[in-house]
């Protein structure tokens, strides 16, 4: 019998090896299959997002309860969030592509929240300023991707905590220490800020119904290690009077490094993405990039490469191969051996300096825009 | 050897026989002495209020530092709080008896917390429609002590919180979970808004430090069982810039039925004379109060009562034998048989109608000053 392989995944911590498949089964969500992408497409009028029809999302809680309350005319909410420790790097914008995607297709409302409190109590050695400042500068990336600005709302929890604060006051009390101990992994020297965390990020998943005293259903994609901060809100949603949020999750995009996760915490700064990184450093980190590549010219050529493992082929995948032809001439393309590793790193330097221009000039644009989205007063008194 | 009593002592639990002396030495406070009331005695430029000169507050922590200080030229303010659970009753007055005495002694300015997120964590029954209608009623009741609105301000804490959040963010980090859990006792089961409280207790001792940019000292009347928050506080000041907060420390008052406190949590109505109980109510209570009176009128001339156990001679210390020789006679008169339980609470019910309607009449004065004395804005950006 095959050794189980050993992995964690928390909203704080991201271990081991993931076997998606297995992870999904333990936590106990739903497989996102043909049929409910299917279902999709049809709501959606048209092909689902590549995050989508990729298998990037893949797992879900009650989409099909959402998909089928919005049929009968019951408009959703989607909502997500950003804790602000540094510069965005490409993986953090996949939950906030997804968005803006169901967003320009659906036309529902955008709620995002800077938790700059959380990455505060998270994080031992940053600063308020800092992730305050990073706070402000994520966001402008986030809405750079194409957020309505009259659909688009945001909690920037420092800023917003007068708005959020009275539904937190509720959800709290729901919520024993002992369920984010064992939902959380927490150990004892855990801070009093982190422990009280998840219900603020619970508030912004009921805020739309509290508003507007109607239930209103709250679509959230999120990375799956996020997922138990959610199962918490599931659990306590009901007894405080709103619908359980729908979840949609994504696997996690692996490291330039060949790292799990493309992430920096505690990694080399050469294993993300920075949406900052200069033309020079993305093509020096994309150069020195792990792939799935054989170990001679002559070795590719006879036996393909591997893009299940590729870093860079991960990247393609994500958000740098626009159409399914596209996708599928580089699969193939490196699978078959055609394509060999520099050039295909070539081809996807370009095509990144190209976003970050384009992105660089969407953020010039919607900079000015920011502030006024913030909440910054509750509705109504509590 | 003598048993020793077993008792419990924290803000969220006082059971057992209450040994203060023993209690002062757990808690590893200073005693309040006769120098010391001597020197405030000085400050203040008269003799000093009742509760101090009769023991009622009898412990403090670096209140000679603060007076040292004081002498230099340096002011400092008050600090108190209250959780509204309900109306309130004599004994809640007890803290701010001695703000107000304070305050109008030597000028300086006052911070009253109404922390009606904290009563609605720490008691499940109660309502946030209940904790927020109290808190009102509440701060209504202590302003009629005679506050100087000019010099006073109120953090009401679901209303103050984007003036309370920001330097929450920060007091947080430094608190583990381990600590408020050896120090309150709290159990896995208590909720995350608990265990995140002592954060939002302890801003109000930086608060004006921080609002200034200078070390402002601060000085918290509170019961003696509030002391492990500001021992967390105490603990985290210097780490974070502010200066520690300096404690004095009042027993307990006792219950009209015997207990050990003037409380109804778990216990009967009548264990306290509430503000808002009507003349007749108060005559009841007091009727039937505890005290150190003999089995029979012939005993009690013949041997005296004993005034130590006695809830209705506590009330004459606590509040209403206003002058030394009042006091004095009252007890020497209870002691030597002179006074019968029966005559002491006649005079004892005749002066607390009186105190209700004064106080009655400066409640309806207060009234409308409440609102603005709230503070709801952070006094600047993080």
């Amino acid at each position: 019998m095959a050794e189980q392989p050993e992995f964690t995944v928390t909203p704080y911590e991201v271990k081991g090896r993931i076997d998606y498949a297995r992870l999904r089964e333990q936590f106990g969500t739903q497989e996102i299959d043909a049929p409910l992408l299917e279902r999709l497409a049809k709501v959606t009028h048209g092909p689902v997002h590549p995050l989508l029809s990729r298998g990037i999302y893949y797992s879900h809680r009650d989409l099909e309860g959402l998909l089928a309350q919005y049929e009968k005319g019951q408009p959703f909410f989607l909502y997500s969030g950003r804790g602000p420790s540094g510069p965005l790097h490409l993986s953090h914008l996949v939950p906030f592509t997804l968005c803006q995607w169901f967003q320009e297709k659906l036309g529902v409302p955008m709620y995002i929240q800077i938790t700059d409190d959380e990455k505060f109590w998270a994080r031992s050695k940053l600063s308020r300023e800092e992730t305050v400042r990073w706070g402000y500068e994520n966001l402008v990336d986030i809405l750079a991707l194409g957020f309505d600005p009259a659909k688009t709302r945001v909690f920037f929890d420092s800023r917003s905590i007068a708005a959020l604060y009275p539904l937190a006051i509720r959800v709290a009390r729901k919520i024993p220490y002992s369920t984010v101990k064992a939902v959380f992994g927490f150990p004892p020297s855990t801070n009093i800020g982190l422990v009280f965390y998840t219900a603020l990020q619970t508030v912004p998943c009921f805020y739309p119904s509290w508003e507007t005293g109607k239930a209103v259903p709250c679509l959230i994609p999120c990375g799956i290690d996020q997922d138990p901060h959610f199962r918490v809100t599931r659990d306590i949603a009901e007894s405080l009077g709103y619908p359980k949020p729908t979840l949609i999750h994504s696997q996690m995009i692996p490291g330039l490094l060949g790292e799990e996760v493309m992430s920096t915490t505690g990694n080399e700064e050469d294993n993300a993405l920075f949406l900052n990184d200069p033309p020079k450093t993305v093509e020096r980190k994309l150069r020195k990039a792990f792939t799935g590549g054989r170990a001679s010219v002559e070795e590719q050529r006879r036996l393909g490469a591997n893009p299940e493992i590729c870093s860079v082929w991960a990247l393609w995948k994500t958000r740098f191969a626009e159409t399914p032809e596209k996708f599928e001439q580089v699969t193939q393309d490196c699978r078959s051996g055609a394509l060999l590793c520099g050039d295909c790193k070539g081809e996807l330097i370009e095509r990144v300096h190209t976003f970050y221009q384009h992105h660089q000039k969407a953020r010039e644009k919607v900079a000015g825009t920011a502030e006024e989205l913030i909440i910054t007063q509750a509705p109504k008194p509590d």
